[in-house]
């Protein structure tokens, strides 16, 4: 199957004429098709408010050269029905629109090697741009161990979060993507020049607003529902409590992705929107990159053991056996009887117990009596 | 009512000679009763496991120079029948045992002015003895507002958590309850003594163990099911993963007490137990004393509201004319006609989305057009 090229330049299009993630025009595309509603702007036909708006940027719109620019530029615009579709965006269609964004993107502007079908279990790992040390570490670690199962990571490539997360899966040899808020051929913010062309060389660098489009703050909640959409999941790390990444944690929740958050120090303002996602019971807590692969994984791939803490000898001891250990002094002998007294047991309970610690080097028999063994005294 | 003496001299005799907690024994005299249990033990009569062990106390056992004593040093005995008995503790002998320990206790010794009947919402805050500062501040703060609220913090009176969370119920000027595992007339830790002998003046030391019994390591496990039993909800702040802690979180969920967690940092071992609970959903996550009291109050009476974070003023403007805010130029004046096509909407909407704007100091005219106003730029 392949995209007729009028279905593609309508696309690229309606990219350049329309918002990216603007809901009205995904419900229009979704119901006449991209074509259609394209014909209808350019023919200056009829009059709805969505093409009215589109109207405004005609002036100079060149679909097919806008789409050999960026070719040269080493984009490619993926839209539905290509091979490389990530049919996992179909979904926003059946999902009700948020801040009146929403819908399949038009398509994907695509910057780097990595094919967007295929990307499996990947997991989205986003938070606070002005995140603390500790959960730039967290991110970092939690994406290293994702991108080290093979599972692509998914962020914004933003400050704080966002670049942790890209470092971590790098630090982890596993492939990520950046999907940006401006178009795929810039770079924001300007810091990050070395990491957003580095994913553009390794992984993916992902716009669904046309080369050359500013990220603009609208665009951030519309690019948060594609970083949603992409992913098995949604792991936020940071976010206090009007932070973005509550966006992308909302989208997640309205895709049925899975949803999770990694918890902090309360006295931490970065940590407190995670902790509200945590107590409303919208996202799950998580400790590790393991117990996210175990959420996002098909059943089965990623079985968890439970930090289980160092057991200690004694505590394999039966209850009674640890009574009467808990009976025998430290500090000087005393006979069986005693023991049987302190620990609150009868003595024909106590001669055998005491056999047994002894076999198991808990205490000592001296001549005047049961003392504790160097081993219990711990 | 009142207790018969004969009831409470059994009660104080079979204090004397069993465990503390030891499930058998609970299971017996809720079957037969404390004083035909105590009469067997005394008379030796027939045979069985329980009073076995029992007799190996039985020399020099005298509950009536037992219960003198105790009145001398300032305890007393609260069993069941006394208008002091606290009533909740009776649900102990509807919750199956947990490692042999469990049932109602014989009687409490207590030491103190607080009365243990009326608790009311009191709340346990408990956690790891190997405290970090940040476990020991927070257990602190939660104690205050529960303390402060008027519901009695009960805790254990050990190192870290626990010695925090009556310290923060003092610093609140409410009343807090310290369950020994030793005797309430005994001192453990020694570095506790003087919040202990504080607490025995302002609050209650309380103890299943008879005075003078020493802090063996069961008697811990027996301890915490009472400070489970005797509060509406427990909380734990900080708990490795084998932390006794844990053990109290056990019996709070046993007896469908309110199981709350505070997380910390993920990489804070002292916090792994904790999550682990928060994991499996055993225990509620809670980030203040606030939340903790809306858990155990009685419906409406500790209504929250939600931390929100500071409203930004752009947040207030609809979608749109935030769209056109965005596509305003902060360093030249730009042409309505530029607006609209930057923000990718019809000119005849921007028009009055800029004079929107401009009331509410957004925007500025100028005499090339429109560009940020100040407040805007922030």
């Amino acid at each position: 199957m392949s995209v007729p090229e009028a279905e593609r330049l309508a696309r690229v299009g309606l990219s350049l004429l329309t918002e990216p993630g603007d809901a009205r025009v995904a419900a229009v595309v979704a119901d006449v098709g991209a074509q259609v509603l394209y014909d209808n702007v350019l023919a200056q036909r009829d009059d709805s408010e969505v093409r009215r708006d589109a109207r405004s940027r005609l002036e100079g719109c060149d679909p097919v050269r806008q789409l050999e620019q960026a070719t040269r530029a080493g984009l490619r615009f993926v839209v539905p029905g290509d091979t490389e579709w990530p049919t996992q965006l179909d979904d926003l269609a059946l999902a009700p629109p948020l801040q009146q964004r929403g819908g399949a993107p038009l398509g994907l502007w695509v910057r780097g090697p990595l094919r967007l079908d295929g990307l499996g279990s990947s997991v989205a790992v986003v938070g606070s741009r002005s995140a603390t040390t500790y959960g730039a570490d967290v991110a970092a670690q939690v994406a290293a161990v994702v991108a080290r199962s093979g599972a692509p990571v998914v962020s914004g490539a933003a400050f704080g979060i966002d670049q942790a997360a890209h470092r971590g899966a790098l630090g982890g040899g596993g492939t990520t993507i950046a999907v940006l808020a401006c178009g795929a051929d810039r770079v924001y913010p300007q810091a990050h020049r070395e990491l957003i062309e580095h994913l553009a060389r390794e992984g993916a660098v992902v716009s669904e607003s046309p080369p050359g489009g500013a990220p603009t703050r609208v665009r951030f909640l519309s690019r948060n529902r594609i970083i949603a959409a992409l992913t098995s999941g949604t792991v936020v790390v940071e976010a206090a409590v009007r932070s973005g990444a509550l966006n992308t944690a909302n989208w997640a929740t309205r895709l049925n992705r899975h949803l999770m958050g990694v918890p902090g120090p309360i006295t931490s303002a970065p940590s407190q929107g995670v902790h509200q996602l945590l107590r409303s019971g919208a996202a799950t807590l998580v400790t590790s990159g393991q117990e996210v692969l175990e959420m996002v994984a098909p059943a089965g791939q990623h079985v968890l053991e439970e930090p289980r803490g160092r057991e200690r000898s004694r505590d394999r001891l039966s209850m009674s056996d640890q009574q009467v250990l808990d009976a025998v002094p430290v500090s000087r002998a005393v006979g069986a009887d005693s023991v049987a007294r302190t620990a609150g047991m009868a003595l024909l309970k106590v001669g055998p117990a005491l056999d047994r610690l002894r076999a198991g080097g808990y205490v000592e028999r001296e001549e005047d009596g049961w003392r504790l063994a160097a081993l219990a005294q711990e």
